[in-house]
């Protein structure tokens, strides 16, 4: 697989004085998804964990209902495709005849979630059993940042986490910030791992659109080191998510349902 | 027109103490695009300067050639819709079946540089006549950072300008990275203001997308706060674009195209 990130001479200047020195790149990889020999999508992405990222796509777009619909799975690396085999697809996908592209800053198909009120139907988090104090949302961001390397390297990934409040199951990391959620999502079906009791922690933005796929995903909390947009805050209100942002040293702010937070008044 | 922000009442938790106050959250705004009565795309964005956006979406992604095929376009702000008349079309756009939705962290559309193949064939900026210093770097970007208040407040917007060597001609915000790109496109031109003697100062990442951005809008240097990929930086070689990146107060890496940075080693 091609390495997550690259070698490259640059020209530095600092203070006054200009080198040429070796600086390390994030890479972006282009791997096209091929669902029953029919084209489906292309990804940018980092080139790492692709079959999870596929499946966690394919799952919290809803293409497939469960991880078992799928019969088979291999990664043309090389030459950047994805194959699936399918034993059953959501009718709403079975005629795809345009081609999808999804960049490396998002991971939307222009059929998932389209308009909001679609989004408005997803499944509320009532039965998201996770809970967590104010100091552990402080030690499990302090964790995801620690574990991110390659953002220290390159400046320019995206981290997310799976979290229970011991500390972290799964991180990964992607140039694109669904992505990085799809790869942790593909993972957890394969591995039959349970999300409605764990957490989310995640180094970026909080979008209406990454609050929709938090929901598909089916956790109840998501953490986050940034702001979240006031479209993410609605359907957090409403999709029962407990939404938490700007999480830095010592302060953090709760923007929903912070009865999962259990002690923050006391 | 829906603000850029609004006030929420969030928990704040600091130092141990928790509170209520009032905060500050961007606005997501969704307004979707009809060209000639038919449905073409939906974009989420911050709400504002949408005719400009508009107008520079369509003319990056090649859906019409000039600013002139714009017969009409009107903006029905309370029920997010955007209204196009155009004379001509693209013929690859004249049959929009499909609906497209263009998230507010991308702004690609499916069809639009599909391929990274595709996008070699883009032009290249070899007419590109802007050039600038060092120096000059460090106080564009101060300039911009500056003038990027909306981000001070709610942390949640990524800011383009629009520059010469003297400073900034214009400059805008946007949640979507690539909507900011777009709505100074769409101003310059309706206004017809030339962008090959320009420079394009942005604080986001410089992916492969918002690269090819730059290079449809005809600008040949890009300055950036943060960090490129491999895959921008390969097609800033190939598209003679000049990118620097990580600039920060006294320091700044050139990427590619040195050329046009006429002090770097002197």
């Amino acid at each position: 697989m091609k390495p997550i990130e690259v070698k490259r001479k640059i020209i530095r200047h600092e203070k006054g004085r200009t080198k040429i020195l070796e600086d390390t790149i994030v890479s972006e990889y282009t791997v096209t998804v091929k669902i029953n020999g029919q084209e489906f999508v292309t990804m940018v992405c980092s080139p790492q964990y692709i079959e999870d990222m596929v499946i966690g796509y394919m799952a919290s777009e809803g293409v497939i209902k469960d991880y078992s619909d799928i019969e088979e799975i291999w990664v043309q690396e090389k030459e950047g495709f994805v194959h699936v085999k399918t034993s059953r697809l959501n009718p709403y996908y079975q005629d795809f005849s345009g081609k999808r592209y999804i960049t490396s800053c998002c991971g939307m198909s222009r059929q998932g979630f389209v308009f909001v009120n679609d989004a408005l139907t997803a499944k509320k988090m009532k039965d998201a059993t996770a809970a967590l104090r104010v100091e552990d949302c402080f030690r499990l961001m302090s964790a995801m940042q620690k574990n991110a390397e390659t953002f220290k390297n390159t400046g320019g990934v995206h981290n997310a986490a799976l979290c229970d409040v011991n500390g972290i199951i799964l991180s990964r990391m992607d140039i694109g910030r669904h992505n990085a959620l799809d790869k942790l999502y593909g993972y957890c079906l394969k591995n039959h791992i349970t999300i409605k009791d764990k957490i989310i922690v995640f180094s970026g933005r909080i979008s209406s659109e990454i609050l929709l796929k938090v929901a598909k995903i089916g956790c109840g909390i998501v953490l986050s080191k940034s702001a979240p947009t006031e479209l993410a805050l609605e359907l957090a209100d409403h999709l029962e998510i407990t939404a938490v942002g700007f999480i830095r040293s010592s302060s953090l702010n709760v923007y929903t349902h912070p009865e999962r937070i259990t002690n923050l008044h006391g």
